[in-house]
């Protein structure tokens, strides 16, 4: 059966979901219905349904979702049942902050590989993982089967380690370098920078 | 003359076009064409006359863009003339990544009030600011005027102190916890997640 394209607003939201879903079945819940699940995953009970809508048919009118059937799914459009290998390149700073925040919240991703060009940190092991030269990226992705990468290194070297990044199969980037990259069409970008989202909340504020 | 109403991801590009004009100002450049700075902003030409177009007519043919102009414009669109105060609750890791690089990376900012609750943190100085117990957020905020607030604290603390921000006056909220929080219609919350962004990147890599 040919799967609905999801809107990426209802995409962003399915990993939150799914960490909220996982902790409520720890906690012994089976069935919730749209308006408890709202208490629980701080979403309207409206939105909720919506979300949930283009999974095709599950809640049981009166009794609610089953909690385990909405984890499976949400896995499953989300293609978290193989496990995606992730390349970090520049884990000085925010990169590494980000390493520990991936660890601890989500389950599918693994890093695998760790970059940087601080002579400092080069041979060093952080969270398991060996960090390497910048200029070793591609002889150490090669055939490695590693399709996504977090970009954290100055804005200064986003461009060439990008290129570097791309060259060595990464299909897709997260951009965590507070400037923009020009890459071929077919890499997907995720440009994810805090100046950005607070001169859009503050355009917001400023404009209602 | 009412100013049309930015869409949200030419809004999300203007910070980073600023803080890219602004070192090609330093560098000596005045004008340059939109193919010139697509060079220089990574940003294809088509997208930047598209974004520069909401300004109202700007560029000269066979001249360019003026970047003292467009530098002033994109400040006075995001408001960023007046100085934005704002608060941190949670600092102890991605919240404290978060102060370095707005630091460096964000005029028309400013944190003035940072709060955590961990025992070891309150009292001390973190970039200039004092600490305090989240506990002090309504008593400490009270007149000051501050409207804008990143929330770092961990998931589970999350909900409780948005809302001791949210009384003590904050009208928009940057969520960096990984779970969402449902505040009145009238506070603006941005979802920052990284389990969110490679949620989205992994789906359109397996769905294009």
């Amino acid at each position: 059966m040919e799967r609905p394209k999801f809107p990426d607003e209802t995409i962003r939201r399915l990993p939150l979901y799914l960490r909220c879903l996982n902790r409520l079945i720890i906690l012994g819940k089976d069935t919730l219905t749209s308006k408890e699940l709202s208490e629980f995953l701080g979403v309207k009970p409206t939105k909720i349904r919506k979300d949930f809508s283009y999974f095709g048919d599950f809640g049981t009118r009166g009794v609610g979702y089953n909690l385990h059937e909405l984890v499976s799914e949400i896995r499953n459009i989300l293609q978290l049942d193989e496990e995606w290998k992730i390349a970090v390149a520049g884990i000085s700073n925010i990169g590494c902050t980000i390493l520990d925040h991936l660890e601890f919240n989500q389950p599918g991703f693994q890093i695998t590989h760790a970059f940087d060009q601080s002579p400092e940190l080069i041979g060093e092991t952080v969270r398991g993982v060996t960090v390497r030269d910048v200029e070793e990226i591609e002889s150490e992705l090669e055939g490695k089967n590693v399709k996504v990468a977090l970009l954290a290194v100055p804005a200064i070297d986003a461009k060439s380690v990008a290129n570097s990044l791309v060259s060595a199969g990464i299909e897709g980037i997260i951009n965590l370098a507070p400037i923009f990259i020009n890459l071929p069409e077919e890499v997907e970008v995720v440009q994810m920078d805090l100046s950005s989202e607070l001169g859009r909340l503050v355009y917001h504020l400023t404009n209602r």
